[in-house]
């Protein structure tokens, strides 16, 4: 068996949902799993030990970001971002592609790659699949993203196929050269996923993934979504690509997704997924917390606003927005914290206000995916 | 004997240095003690629980602010800041004087008190002694502070003696609003200081003192200091009043003081101290690190800027700052995090960064407390 990374565990029988797990360089974590978004080398306002705290096994971080700051040298210095960050769990980055694409002023565009000006301070650098790769080896990822083209969603239908068949181009640049630096990088027992493009048309999806395929990746990520088009549409190319995609491999889910929306996805055979949601969303106020819970059932969630004049004397502990969860470090700290008090922070413009916060809404997030994996255990999802 | 909540445990014989135990409402704590500020019922980016871990006995927090947020009403709902905040220790606060003269729009100041417009939203606002007793038995304070006039120290010396006279008249409305209000306040077990002033003018500070004792207090601040007036000024000032201020209770040296000003103003007789800097250096990226780390001679410590390029890739871990500290829970996280990743963290504007810099900054000062206390007591202080 080629991928005995990845051992599935459960498969629904009401739908496409999978229980498994993924075996990487730097420990096992169960599917379907949620990454918290380490932007810079920390998740905002928090640290590895509070990650570890709150018990997620894994964290995505940026390549273009790390590239930029701390650079290549310091991280060549320390061997790696997981000894930087004092992070001894799994560590995923995506390519750089997608914050070139959308960040820096890109100056030009060619089959090489992609030369930008920095955002920071506007010095010149190119991306290839190659450079990409180098990155991310130096970064010692446990799963590195192949370098893509991220194109519009609704670009018309010619031009999408020649990004997508780019992007496949890119894709085996990217294997081989992820093939040739392995041995000398600072993980050597790293894998690299594929990236599916090909915007809403369900067959330009099957047929990159099936280009994908014949050259061969440790997972498949679905790109290119949560970029503006409608949910249905997204639900669409994910249950299309669940045909097609093999059940023996991780799929993952590129990209912003509310709860309700992660639910759905899971459904249709996604096995990861990441979120800037519930982090952003932290340090504006905003928190999710469980309604009746039972991720199996419609509105099992809803979001509050902390500053909102109502919670000005509510004394509910923020540790109840997960009713029933295990009682950790984590969540003894929150039940010790009130809304109240929570939204005097946040009126005071207290630092202490985004950390609880984005404590409350990782903490929701991550007990989400454990009640997703437990209903497709119980048969029920 | 009177002042039962204060015991002398070893007097230096080569200066005026003294181990104590100052007991209150919520609990004992050892002197020379320093005091993290809360300005608005946090320590900035820290909780209560982190303060616990660092293994500080009590916080500041400060009546002006929590005055206006979260207001009386909040507290009241809560029972006063400890249930807030969710702190357990010992809370002291000064009178909110400090502020109205100092961030407010002072608008009226007469006999019966200062008529402010809030920093906040203009709106208006009169702090008497007894609304100063009022908020601070609200909020529930162990220590409660006296209104005093905090007069430039460069005053005129006929202008001085008036407002020193006014500080007088105060402390005694304060003393018996405080006493009235007691037993129908958040924490009935709560002490209450004077404050002297007189500028740098030992002979009016020394008759203030007297002034403020015939009143009678639980102890004694110095305030009006580390306002702008010299070093050597200072060091006079709380020297003379060693000679005068009971010896068997409390003196607070109130406001900024770094490392080596602390131990020549315990050196004087002083039991307990606040300073803002540590806490907010660290948001700035300047940390404190003792160098030989023996307080009795000269140059034990220096201030470094973590953003200098000479930090890049230094990977000493940040609890080295502290070296032969105890192995707490803040000193394992800080071993595992580096100089360098702290740097990047301030380079990339991550607040993780002010967090781990006041982590290290407060470990700093309340490390150093611990050695002026051993010094004192094997006798070298």
């Amino acid at each position: 068996m080629k991928y005995t990374q990845f051992k599935l565990e459960t498969e629904s029988a009401i739908s496409s949902a999978r229980a498994c797990v993924l075996k990487t360089a730097h420990g096992e974590i169960e599917t379907p799993f949620f990454m918290p978004i380490a932007t810079k080398g920390s998740v905002k306002t928090l640290s590895s030990v509070d990650i570890e705290h709150l018990g997620s096994k894994i964290i995505l971080s940026n390549t273009y970001h790390l590239y930029l700051r701390p650079g290549l040298d310091v991280l060549r210095e320390f061997g790696g971002l997981h000894p930087c960050m004092s992070w001894s769990g799994i560590l995923l980055t995506d390519s750089g592609g997608y914050q070139v694409f959308s960040l820096t002023r890109l100056r030009e565009l060619t089959e090489e790659g992609a030369e930008f000006a920095s955002h920071i301070d506007g010095s010149r650098h190119m991306l290839t699949p190659e450079k990409s790769m180098e990155i991310q080896q130096i970064i010692g990822s446990d799963i590195a993203m192949v370098l893509d083209e991220c194109a519009p969603h609704d670009l018309a239908s010619d031009r999408m196929k020649q990004s997508v068949d780019r992007t496949t181009r890119w894709a085996q640049r990217s294997k081989d050269a992820f093939e040739i630096g392995k041995s000398s990088s600072n993980n050597p027992g790293a894998q690299l996923f594929g990236i599916v493009q090909g915007g809403v048309d369900p067959a330009m999806r099957k047929k990159h993934a099936r280009d994908l395929m014949s050259i061969g990746f440790d997972g498949y990520a679905i790109g290119g979504l949560s970029v503006g088009e409608s949910f249905e549409d997204a639900k669409t190319i994910v249950q299309e690509l669940d045909t097609v995609l093999p059940k023996d491999q991780a799929r993952y889910f590129m990209g912003g997704a509310q709860p309700h929306e992660i639910v759905e996805y899971v459904k249709r055979g996604i096995d990861m997924l990441d979120c800037v949601l519930p982090t952003r969303n932290a340090r504006h106020g905003l928190l999710y917390r469980f309604t009746h819970g039972d991720v199996t059932k419609p509105d099992f969630y809803e979001t509050i606003h902390i500053t909102n004049e109502k919670w000005k004397k509510d004394t509910t502990p923020l540790a109840d927005v997960v009713p029933g969860a295990e009682d950790d470090v984590i969540a003894e700290e929150l039940s010790r914290y009130s809304y109240a008090y929570l939204r005097h922070l946040f009126q005071a413009q207290e630092p202490l206000g985004q950390r609880l916060a984005t404590l409350v809404n990782l903490r929701f997030y991550l007990e989400l995916m454990k009640r997703i994996r437990r209903e497709i255990q119980n048969g029920r999802f």
